[in-house]
């Protein structure tokens, strides 16, 4: 229940009491709610073109799944049927991200962390293979990088592997980044181009002109009037109290659990990325190995369960047994933005002046040098790029309205 | 190497230089170097006895193997081979427990939480049913009051236990209690007894008297005399730095890492302590559940490590499929305090005025009542009690000299 939900406003500039503005801050080009990898790519890029453009967020930047999220940058195992359109925006965003990161590193003036070292697809018994294996013909049609593996192969590729390991895909050309260190690096990059970022600070209400939208409320009581309102705010974007039930895109949380393990950096437990079917292992370059993470539906909850980590702990094990010696660091979860398709939505919103910057699920951090070029373009008033066109929010229209 | 290390000296008073106090404080009768349950527990003793009484800790209270301690105090279930006078001990102790409890809940003026509501020990399997078989034969040789019970009869104690639990032994006296609020209830009652407790104080010297010792340096440079100086460091008594290596007992650490689960307190995993080959889940009243603990041998070590906090979820998993859901609260290691034969050392050290509380390993909550009380009775020239005969220091004379 969100008591403070704006209902549809008919008159000019008409809100409702509770969430009348007591000042008026300068108007902007553009307002984000929601600070994360998503809306701070968003905020970069829009800056960079011109823009006056304020950040919004109600915690700290990165304090939803960016903060939780391991980095993987691996489209080609991601590859599935029935997403083939979701696998070409992904892997247009994998083509953007080894540039994205130079110039974050940079504009931000920090490591962005990215770990160029391929990833390594397993199966760890025959059955897992012969799904592993109708994936990689899946892959080759689609004309994907990738190479079949033994499990001989696979153990002299990455020699930390399991004897279990039955065979593997590599994909050579995957990588991984620190969503941390991203964030991090897209706050500098944002402050230097003179984005706003406000933080701590939940929106409450919004500026309304009839249908439009014209920017948001803070509970502050102040007001951000902007020509145009980005919804950014990852899973708390299908209930945001701000925005009338009718314009309210169909995102939902879809809980995550996730692992730090941390070793040597001199003596990692893997080269590479290494997935098998229910655990990835993303390692950094300090020593830390990232294990992920759960797929729950469990609404707003980020419990740490018992269960959640011995799933992760045992197949993190039975890929990488020297997991076993590693430091536990962090256990934590968070909520991904989930859409009914695993779609993102990028595009216009229900509203006139509301733009749609969400639900990219698993993806978040993959897809936000695509998403961020997507958003700019439609800002400019110019056409998306062609790869964004399954993220498309009309396609449920019928859904949200 | 402790370099610190004070060396056996000659003369009267005779200190290292690095060690002399720059002042002194008040004579006591006893200085007791550690305030952990053990320490806390003699202090309580020894100032209800009328003895002035100091403290020394050189963290916060409670911050070794008490702060870790699952808190089971189950001498039933301990029983083993070859450790029939360690049973005596405990089940003395364990005898103790509930007036100790009650006791120090008034002179504390806190709730020392003592659950007692039995035990269940649980075998996963036949194998694992054929040893506990074998335990429970020797428990009724030894007169202790325990059930054999089969799968179906141990389920219908504990709805919550797997289907894979094949037989078990309930001990319906065996009981439990949380050591951080028995650490608390301890401080309370001894600050009520006029005990000084000295905290974030490490001991760096000894006052000697040729063979003697007749209190302690700490680092900020005071003197500490007493007539009697305690050695209570739990898993840092082997290698106290202000203690002649000579003098130094066979005290090592032993890691352990446990778990807190946490569930609804009106609807928890189990009812009672549940044990099996592996773990022990000890439920709070509050709706925790303490799964523990490992048993290492890696040093002062005490990292939270992927193999050790999987062991413990696997196994806790085994006996109680419900853990899963249960948030995943605390993960911490700790290091218990070894000695060659697992028995403690309370008794006489091997210098003058020297007197060792310490060396408890798995047992240090269960035998702190027995500890104390056989503490004051040697303050006071007395014979320590009978159950306190396996814990007597001289048995390892040959190996500390």
């Amino acid at each position: 229940m969100n008591l403070n939900r704006v209902m549809p406003a008919q008159g000019k500039d008409r809100i409702l009491p509770e969430n009348r503005p007591q000042n008026t801050l300068d108007r902007v080009d553009v307002v984000i709610v929601g600070a994360g990898v998503i809306g701070l790519a968003c905020a970069w890029r829009a800056a960079q073109a011109g823009m006056a453009v304020r950040v919004i967020e109600r915690s700290e930047p990165g304090s939803g799944a960016s903060g939780v999220a391991a980095g993987m940058l691996a489209p080609v195992g991601e590859a599935t049927w029935g997403e083939e359109e979701l696998l070409d925006a992904a892997l247009a965003s994998h083509g953007m991200w080894a540039e994205f990161a130079g110039e974050l590193a940079e504009a931000g003036r920090a490591e962005t962390s990215l770990l160029r070292n391929g990833a390594l697809h397993v199966a760890l018994d025959a059955d897992e293979a012969g799904e592993l294996r109708r994936r990689f013909d899946l892959m080759s049609s689609l004309g994907l990088e990738a190479e079949w593996l033994t499990g001989r192969e696979c153990r002299s590729l990455e020699p930390g592997l399991g004897p279990s390991v039955f065979a593997g895909v590599h994909a050579p050309h995957e990588s991984g980044v620190d969503p941390a260190a991203i964030v991090s690096a897209l706050r500098r990059a944002c402050e230097s181009e003179g984005v706003e970022i406000v933080t701590g600070m939940p929106v409450t209400g919004a500026l309304r002109d009839g249908d439009a939208i014209r920017g948001v409320v803070t509970e502050d009581g102040a007001a951000h009037p902007a020509d145009s309102t980005i919804l950014a705010a990852g899973a708390w974007s299908g209930s945001a109290p701000w925005l009338p039930a009718a314009a309210l895109p169909p995102v939902r949380p879809v809980k995550g659990q996730i692992l730090t393990l941390r070793g040597a950096a001199a003596d990692p437990a893997a080269g590479r990325i290494v997935v098998s079917e229910r655990v990835y292992l993303v390692p950094r370059s300090d020593g830390r190995l990232i294990a992920g993470a759960t797929v729950e539906e469990m609404g707003f909850d980020t419990r740490v369960t018992a269960g959640g980590v011995f799933e992760l702990l045992r197949e993190a094990y039975r890929a990488l047994p020297d997991v076993a010696e590693l430091e536990l660091e962090r256990v934590v979860a968070g909520l991904r933005p989930g859409t009914p398709d695993n779609a993102p939505l990028v595009g216009a919103g229900a509203l006139d002046g509301l733009v749609l910057a969400t639900g990219h699920f698993r993806n978040g951090i993959l897809l936000a040098p695509l998403t961020a070029q997507g958003i700019v373009a439609l800002l400019q008033g110019e056409a998306l790029p062609p790869a964004l066109g399954v993220a498309d929010p009309a396609r449920f229209e019928k859904v949200t309205t």
